[in-house]
């Protein structure tokens, strides 16, 4: 291909992509195809002759496009978010144009000192205590591919650490902690490392958030046992339920435990800390003061492109002595200068993306304005469907609805005597029936028992009126669910038909 | 930012890569900027107010490419190459603008799906054993970030299988073998595990390719020590000097070790698997046979945008016995099917790029034959450089040429006196003259206490006069150092202005 042929297929991926975003809304959010769908629509080897672009081009919008789940769509109210904005595809575009891996400072000067700058701006951005940034060069800023690569390299610098200072522990012995609502990145950490892994418990009175005595009274155990707890992975904003760690709590522990590792993850909800009237209500104090690393991805709820998850560290010397390699061909003019942050040794990879870029342009264009408006709004649309929720006669909330996510069940205020196994069963019907429905994407969830529906809003183009539509589209299906039910008896011959006349 | 101002700035970010891909060759190949540039140039902080994006475009041109080391440069000899064609451009701008992480099946069939089509056409594309295809349902390939992650996994697995066999084992008694020409990969896969790695001796007359006479006595060495070697990490194609390490006699040796897991790093040198009439020299028939899991690098030698790691293991059970975490809100509609592989379950994040994109894109449109023109091309350049070096009278090859690399040094046939810490002092004067400038980007390294320099030839751009007018270049530096060595007294005395009318 040459430029000219490169620039024809550039406009055209452009108007495409302007077309895509424009007819979204008319498109299934989910994909209606079945396992197996495109291995039987493409050869089985890649073509000995090359091909013309406008094929492939066109074979992508017949092929793949069809087989996307659509993330931006406004009726993406699964999982959590991401971000796929117009500057960030700009950003990403000219990214991929100088393909660069920069390991070290002289791989590409700009790509290193940009993300050492940008994630100082993020840092203020969510008001973050100074001891993070860059230029306090003892903490400091890093992009990671995923929350899960973040947690995995702040374990192996709490780890690092802890064997410095008990040499004598056997790597049997050590233990990370999580709570039994943490992301299952807190169990691939301990798989990937091959170490144990014990979850807290937390309950439902609590909300589901960690709280101090809780920390206490494991610690005690373990150490008593003989195990070695060396980090704590807690969290702000759960993914079941958007739950908040009692960090102020944890910290008042673990300050006796100065060689216990806090790790806060905020994969999600940590974008919230763009507005400050959240700062307090989710924990930011205590993080400040106290944890070691923290982590929010911006490519979830900030508007930036997947992959960009951000990790600060208060000492960067952790994340170093665990991880620095610097072998004879990486040595490079100025790879060890004060101002050049060798990026290769804050994470697993040698190479990496240009991954500032995004951010660079995001933050720009959105202004942090722009960015605190987008969080509020999704937070408004959530509070106004949790409102709804509280006030049916239908559905019920399980937990306090946080931020932008609110999780409920179908547990209809006509039906008080329904215990939970039976509420389980009748939930798992109502669900089958909206993930089977190719125009609302919504995920399910466990909290200690209870089988619920969670509803998280994060893309832009979510309007009130989508919201209202979901609200009348879950009743439609929870009517039908506890028809169904009824006919085929669990209701075990109570009358529902009371409450379909009622709450219709 | 709307639909019809992203369009406009969508066609001036393609007509502005256009002019940069047109005008590379003119601009320095290496970045003229110092070590806190940028920082200087940029406010502290996000801006409050949005910014409109022609000021942010225009930055980028005024801030960012000036300081970029640009690695499709023709005169970018150094590392190995990274790839940026105008068909992955193309793939990875629509790949953002859907931007949904493929976690599972149902979060994108097609991200999926294509994953596993195209890691079989390129497992086809080099002529791997059908057992690692995707549709043996046995074996199967994923695309990983870079070889780092690719080996971290390898590894776990490998840690994993070997636990499950002796549950008894101390970790601290856990040995990763790799040699001490092995890539940093190696070392950092032990420190972010913690496992102890020892390097294995190679040495200059076997061009730094590990032996089995090596490994097996290693192997009796340590299990006699009582511990518990559990995974070589190969290569074909070392970082330093393209070095292949001897799989048919480490296979030899290996099979009676049967809880040995190989892993083949192949990060660069793999792709040129693609020409068939490199698979026997670079050991893919013992690829084939033997090895557990195998990584080529498609972002370097092979076209594709970085990050295009391609990892392919015999037994996928292996992964996933290793990695598998399911929690509920996962547990999505057909995420279990036996057509759906449940890819992060083969990798350390949850959240992944769709990268098949680029490889679906780039396959297609160069075709098999595409590709291997490129890369004979490559090797074409590289032994014409390097029979110039064989023929000249002030460099020498330190190793065998391989591929598209040659590893020489200033060793002026004239001087034959000179012993290798002398000739040491020599190259490491004239590299710091070829680092100091612009127009060429070129590495050293160093191979058993010999300092030399790197040419690896990668760039689609370069062609023969650029590598003549490369040559012509070294050779100035090369006179210029030897004078400047004579002046300074580590000639010692001896005349090196005969050489200068001699070779210039």
């Amino acid at each position: 291909m040459n430029t000219e042929q490169f620039r024809s297929a550039g406009y055209q991926a452009i108007d495409r992509i302007c077309e895509y975003h424009d007819t979204l809304r008319d498109r299934p959010v989910s994909s209606q195809v079945e396992p197996g769908y495109l291995r039987k629509l493409l050869p089985s080897s890649a073509p000995i002759e090359g091909e013309d672009f406008q094929l492939i081009a066109d074979d992508y919008q017949k092929y793949i496009i069809p087989g996307l789940t659509h993330w931006q769509h406004p009726s993406f109210y699964a999982y959590f978010p991401t971000s796929s904005t117009f500057e960030g595809i700009l950003a990403e575009l000219y990214a991929s144009s100088t393909s660069n891996p920069g390991f070290n400072w002289a791989a590409s000067p700009a790509c290193t000192e940009l993300e050492a700058v940008v994630m100082d701006w993020t840092a203020q951005l969510l008001g973050l205590d100074k001891a993070f940034y860059n230029i306090s060069e003892v903490g400091g800023g890093v992009i990671q591919t995923s929350a899960s690569d973040s947690v995995l390299v702040s374990t192996v610098a709490a780890r690092s650490r802890y064997i410095r200072e008990h040499p004598d522990v056997a790597m049997e012995k050590l233990v990370i902690y999580t709570t039994t609502q943490t992301h299952s990145l807190g169990k691939k950490s301990g798989l990937v490392l091959g170490l144990t892994v014990r979850a807290l418990d937390v309950t439902a009175q609590d909300n589901f958030a960690l709280r101090g005595d809780t920390l206490k009274v494991a610690l005690e155990e373990d150490i008593k046992a003989g195990l070695h707890p060396f980090i704590l992975i807690g969290t702000v904003g759960t993914t079941s339920s958007g739950a908040v760690d009692r960090l102020d709590e944890i910290a008042d522990v673990a300050k006796h435990y100065p060689s216990l590792w806090l790790h806060v993850d905020a994969a999600w909800a940590g974008v919230a800390f763009a507005c400050p009237e959240y700062r307090e209500a989710y924990q930011l104090p205590a993080i400040n003061e106290y944890v070691d690393s923290f982590c929010t991805n911006f490519h979830k709820w900030g508007l930036i492109h997947f992959d960009g998850s951000c990790l600060w560290v208060r000492h960067r010397q952790h994340l170093i002595d665990a991880l620095d390699i610097t072998p004879e061909f990486l040595r490079a003019k100025n790879g060890n200068a004060a101002t050049a942050i060798d990026y290769r040794n804050w994470h697993v990879g040698l190479g990496r993306r240009f991954r500032s870029l995004k951010f660079w342009f995001g933050l720009r264009a959105r202004g942090v304005k722009g960015i605190q408006k987008y969080i509020t709004d999704c937070i408004k649309l959530n509070n106004k469907f949790s409102q709804s929720i509280y006030e049916s006669e239908l559905f019920s909330v399980v937990t306090k609805p946080s931020l932008a996510i609110t999780v409920f069940r179908l547990a209809p205020k006509s039906l008080p005597h329904l215990r939970t196994p039976e509420l389980n069963t009748l939930n798992r019907a109502f669900y089958a029936r909206l993930a089977a429905r190719n125009d609302i994407a919504i995920t399910q969830t466990d909290l200690n028992g209870v089988f619920c529906i969670r509803m998280v809003i994060g893309s832009e183009k979510t309007l009130e009126s989508d919201v209202e539509h979901a609200l009348e589209l879950m009743k439609d299906e929870a009517m039908i669910s506890l028809k169904n039910w009824e006919v085929i008896g669990n209701g075990r011959g109570r009358k529902t038909s009371v409450i379909l006349s009622q709450t219709h």
